[in-house]
């Protein structure tokens, strides 16, 4: 960290609705790394690191046959959920390329939500190996429900209406509107639209759910010394943090679940250790699983107070081109794709290149956040110069 | 690496045959770890990072609430099958701690073969995903199989006899007769019962097959600077390397299936950075999953050449105490246990600590080392000064 590595390629393939994809995940994955590597100037006998987000069916050494990565060095799995979001993948990669564990390494996640089972269903319950065992018989089987207790509690402890999930979604469906990658490109969001449209989880509304989608994203990581001479504006990766909160599937009911103490020491810790102030970013992407947890992110990571959080993401300030803090600005989850969030990786490096379709002005700092709303928190914050 | 980390705790559940558990795998992930963090005299609360080796239920979460970690700022999995042993695993908890990630990390594996399905069986084939696909209509289903035409392969070029596997399973069993935790302990083997074992695919007989087992076992990683005022003398990481071989599920039946040329890099990469060479080491534990993979190990990390590895597990080399090169003095995979050979990173450690079981004379440097035989190789390199 603290800029020693940089991200020097993305990629990605088609991003598909759920269960339209003709290719499976692995093969998804094959593509996006192709791309990354090839948008970095690098040949895939150049990658010698691998690093994949969760278990997806993508090994090592079956990509390494079939990319044709050369002599593969490092191979390792960021762990836990969506909250992690990549944060935990490009620590590991800026880790390794900084230690001398391997130069160029492929960071990547591939979801087939068509074949391998969607993440916003109902999970199965097995009392003996799992906590959700707990919350499945009230009701709470599926993840929304359970966002959506969250979510509840801290609206109504800090006083926020329902025109403050609004702001997040209507940011999100406008800024995809500019992006053909984004599945819900051509299909702009009013904000009668989003309060028509039916509750899945009170106070979530349709339009605060993220997509289903079969797709994948990948990124190419190197040393910063490297990075300087290669084909791309390169994205320094001048901090990171990652918090597990640890109190597994229980922690949504608890007394204490709001405010995310992870969360906030996860915030701390960046600030803390890149120098840099909330106020100093320019563009941010916010994981949104549900808006609700892009809600409390924003005000944990320390953007504002949490009672001041409906004012801060009001009167336009979350759209480009003129709000004070462009957010999502692919589309994010909500309306370009849902990889499991590690699309709006690319979208922060894209912004530190001028590369968005909603480019922001001089993008010096372009943060990428998850969290809270599943048990791990992460932020990763790119600059421009170091 | 380069000694700037250390292993400062070990610790393992009571290791079991395969199916004799009365704990499922998450339960022995948390009686390791805690007896791994007791040995190393420090609490759960001390404990903010986690590396855990393929997938294996126990997610960072679930076990930050069972055992009481603190704030976990770091979650992440080492890759691949067991050729990685652990090397991969330990490298990530060395990065953690070296960048400042984390202070002192738990690194583990659990493994529940009784519930959760057996390694050792034939893999269901799914043609769409997985080249074993290609091997298993031939009758190559099976891991023994597969290790079976490597290692035939490997005797016939190098005119290798039975003797040389043979060698290398009676080391272990006579170990396994000194260690209390060992499943084989009170079952000694000699060279006649070896030789009137059946075949389970030829060259290879039961005795060359490791075990299945259930159980855990766990490290505690931190800096060598914490480590040097710790309760137990360090066992201090000087290098590791890690090779993922590019063939995929056809390599093993490929012309150029040996030598490993992943594996000889390995060798290289250890050798080369940390300035110690082969004969510099005072005790080795090499993965076994089956002995033929043991043979090509020891000849590909550089002990010898390949046509001299008979003579070298000849006439008791390997055997404590008066071997020149003691081999899996703890029992190894096939008589003390088999969880995916990471109990052999404990008794490296022990071997430094001086309290094994089959304790070598002043141990400086201890090595563990896996593959080839799967795709990944790996070797780890302990030390007792740095």
């Amino acid at each position: 960290m603290q800029g020693n590595a940089a991200v020097v390629g993305v990629g990605e393939s088609i991003y598909y609705r759920a269960g339209r994809s003709p290719h499976d995940a692995f093969q998804l994955a094959c593509i996006a790394i192709r791309n990354a590597i090839a948008d970095a100037g690098l040949q895939p006998g150049d990658i010698d690191g691998i690093v994949s987000f969760m278990h997806n069916g993508a090994d090592a050494a079956r990509l390494a046959s079939v990319v044709g990565f050369g002599n593969l060095r490092f191979a390792s799995q960021a762990w836990s959920g969506g909250g992690n979001l990549g944060a935990q993948a490009l620590l590991l990669a800026d880790a390794a390329v900084c230690a001398g564990h391997a130069d160029h390494v492929v960071v990547f996640r591939a979801l087939d939500q068509g074949r391998a089972g969607r993440f916003g269903q109902a999970r199965s319950i097995t009392p003996a190996v799992d906590e959700f065992a707990y919350l499945s018989p009230f009701g709470a089987a599926a993840p929304v429900v359970r966002n959506a207790i969250i979510a509840n509690k801290f609206m109504h402890k800090y006083g926020i209406s329902q025109e403050a999930l609004a702001d997040i979604s209507l940011a999100c469906y406008a800024h995809a509107q500019r992006n053909p990658r984004a599945v819900m490109y051509g299909r702009p969001l009013t904000r009668d639209d989003y309060h028509n449209s039916r509750w899945i989880a009170e106070p979530l509304h349709l339009y605060d759910c993220c997509q289903e989608n079969d797709g994948a994203t990948a990124v190419v990581v190197t040393t910063s010394e490297r990075a300087r001479d290669m084909r791309q504006p390169p994205a320094f990766i001048l901090g990171g943090a990652v918090g597990v909160e640890s109190r597994a599937g229980l922690w949504a009911l608890a007394d204490n679940a709001y405010p995310n103490g992870r969360f906030r020491s996860v915030g701390a810790h960046l600030w803390n250790t890149t120098g840099v102030k909330p106020a100093d970013v320019d563009v941010a992407q916010f994981y949104e699983n549900f808006t609700g947890t892009t809600l409390m992110a924003i005000a944990d990571i320390g953007f504002c107070e949490p009672g001041d959080v409906e004012a801060f993401v009001g009167d336009g300030n979350l759209q480009w081109p003129d709000g004070g803090l462009p957010l999502n600005t692919s589309g994010g989850n909500l309306a370009e794709a849902y990889i499991h969030g590690f699309q709006l990786v690319n979208e922060a490096v894209r912004q530190v290149r001028g590369q968005s379709t909603c480019q922001v002005a001089d993008v010096e700092l372009s943060l990428s956040v998850a969290g809270p709303g599943t048990p791990p928190s992460s932020a990763v914050l790119f600059a421009k110069h170091v």
